[in-house]
């Protein structure tokens, strides 16, 4: 067990997300020593108000354990797993002023998927619990689509659109993952445990709250901006004019993602959030697979097919990760110090920006450590 | 009988509409010399290309007549209910290079309604004749509803939307306006010739077609610019992938009218044309009268609450309008000769623009001659 996968066990129960204080000052001591600075409460005031009310309850190792016997396993920034690429997306909206999208310090995953392959090109599915049979039907059936196209589905694992969406994947052989407001070991929502198992058979189930978690109406809220984070495009299947589905499609505004409805009939409440996102927030009107495919490729995913790239593979990149990819050198590696120094990024935001950089194939590991790489090298040129 | 009006029956007849050629070289000679010039052959190439074929059919007179017996009259520009000021969006998208959408010589109307008042601020409902119970219920309810709105509703009283169209509107007491592709005593829809008789009670039946002239596909589209013009907007209902209706959808866009469509459940090949309306070619999501009556009044048209009008009075007139609007005294009037010699546009076109200009409370007639009036006098200056 290594000290940085307890650490970030202990700050995950101690603070409840989103910690955006509790972010930068791992990010900037790295998960070991802000740990210990947050259980001596030597740590800014911003911070300590995120952590007061939980600093002393160290249940990092009996979290971690209790994990294990329930097949699942503790993701963090350190691990290949990590979904680092889709995730930046949270710290450059963060870094722009938006409220409330603070990345994960670490994900709680039970299933035999990868989140990080399972989080590349994925979209999600979201909509209400209190679906008509025409929006599960059509839920089921772009879930069911998307997984024959290879597109791996998330959703929230709630009753409604997103347990149809899930079943349509599953249905299609695909991959499909929840992410839940609640712990893993919730058993919630009663009705979808075994939807749940099943989901962990094929693809995961993420939350980023310790075991013995319960549900809570804040918790799906923020639950919804890993949902926005971890896919390319969101889809709303049916919503009425307030609703969490449309909290998912607005924070995936915020985070750059592409933002889908479905329309349906006119005098449908339940499709009425729906047009309202496309008439008013310019959510693209899709009515078929086909329809989120080329949204989804059109707005900049890398599709399999290749037929849709960004203009620039820096584009969707933050401020600090292009001054990162800047001071990387074309041939020669630089350590991390060297670029630290040179780009003016804190050392522990730049560790954890190159392998980020690296998935999206912009820098690459050599003998003495990091430079650009593939496209980057060319594509980092104006 | 007017000699202009004796004329413009004998060209109404003469040419298949559009005719452009033959629409410049009337607005360039007035209508009396332009048909004397037809009849001699005495005309450019372009305009006896469209005249050729019909031009010794000088039947004026007795189409005149039967009209008259049918019940029915011809409105033209020298008349004060011709619709000059929507129409002036055909002219404008002709100097423009947009082809097929030359204005109307005059127009054969049939009904109590003046189609000058009719469209005012008017909105199209058209769609799939082979629509939904779907769609002609919802056609039914926007007409309805408009009606209740004092809002004129303009289709093409063809089966399926636009006749659910109109029967709203018809129920909600409201002026509706039918716009035919066929002559007004062409009898078709044979199913809707009750329907056309009760239109033309409290609205009018409209068509550039002289009397005999059997319904034909080109002439739908042709006659679809006609609704397109006449009215603010167009609300698409129902509509297959290519059909008229998303034919009069796209004038109205070339027009630069407001483009509308109502979304639908996603596997009727019903709605499968509004929703391409939506996504690819950016008509407005309509779901209710409310949000109609957003859209039109959100883009310019004049309402009568007045909550949104154009920034000035003057942004939509064509090139021409504004020499002409420009060359307007502002106390004293100016002759029309006066005015044609400074804007240097033609005499005839001065003479046809000064009533469209005063209609949109532009220019005023004054003893003298023409002069800028009311707003214009303020918001002419820039």
């Amino acid at each position: 067990m290594s000290a940085e996968r307890l650490a970030r066990a202990y700050l995950l129960r101690v603070a409840e997300p989103p910690a955006p204080a509790l972010v930068a000052f791992v990010a900037e001591h790295g998960p070991v020593e802000a740990a210990t600075l947050v259980r001596l409460g030597h740590a800014p005031d911003a911070v300590i108000q995120e952590t007061s009310a939980r600093r002393e309850l160290d249940l990092a190792q009996r979290d971690l354990d209790e994990a294990a016997r329930n097949g699942a396993r503790l993701v963090t920034p350190e691990d290949d797993e990590w979904p680092a690429w889709p995730l930046l997306s949270l710290d450059v909206a963060t870094g722009r002023g938006a409220q409330g999208v603070a990345a994960p310090l670490a994900l709680w995953v039970r299933g035999r998927g990868r989140l990080d392959e399972a989080a590349q090109d994925a979209v999600a599915i979201v909509g209400a619990r209190a679906a008509t049979d025409y929006g599960e039907h059509t839920a089921a059936d772009l879930g069911y689509a998307l997984a024959e196209q290879g597109v791996p589905v998330f959703s929230g694992a709630a009753y409604g659109i997103d347990g149809a969406a899930h079943r349509g994947a599953l249905t299609g052989h695909g991959v499909t993952v929840a992410v839940l407001g609640c712990a893993l070991d919730a058993g919630y929502p009663a009705g979808h445990v075994g939807l749940l198992n099943r989901i962990a058979e094929r693809g995961a189930v993420v939350s980023e709250y310790p075991p013995g978690t319960p549900p809570a109406r804040h918790r799906f809220l923020v639950r919804n901006r890993l949902i926005a984070a971890l896919t390319a495009g969101t889809v709303v299947v049916e919503a009425g004019r307030r609703s969490g589905a449309r909290n998912t499609a607005s924070t995936a505004g915020v985070l750059g993602k592409v933002v889908m409805a479905v329309p349906g009939p006119v005098g449908s409440a339940m499709s009425a959030g729906c047009h309202e996102l496309i008439r008013d927030a310019h959510a693209t009107l899709v009515a078929s697979v086909s329809d989120v495919l080329d949204t989804v490729g059109r707005l900049g995913a890398d599709r399999p097919d290749g037929t849709a790239r960004p203009r620039r593979r820096t584009d969707g990149l933050g401020p600090q990760a292009i001054r990162v990819h800047e001071a990387l050198g074309e041939r020669r590696g630089k350590s991390p110090e060297g670029i630290a120094t040179e780009s003016g990024v804190p050392l522990a935001r730049v560790r954890a920006l190159l392998p980020a950089l690296e998935l999206d194939g912009l820098s690459e590991r050599c003998e003495t450590g990091w430079r650009r790489a593939g496209d980057g090298r060319k594509a980092a040129r104006p």
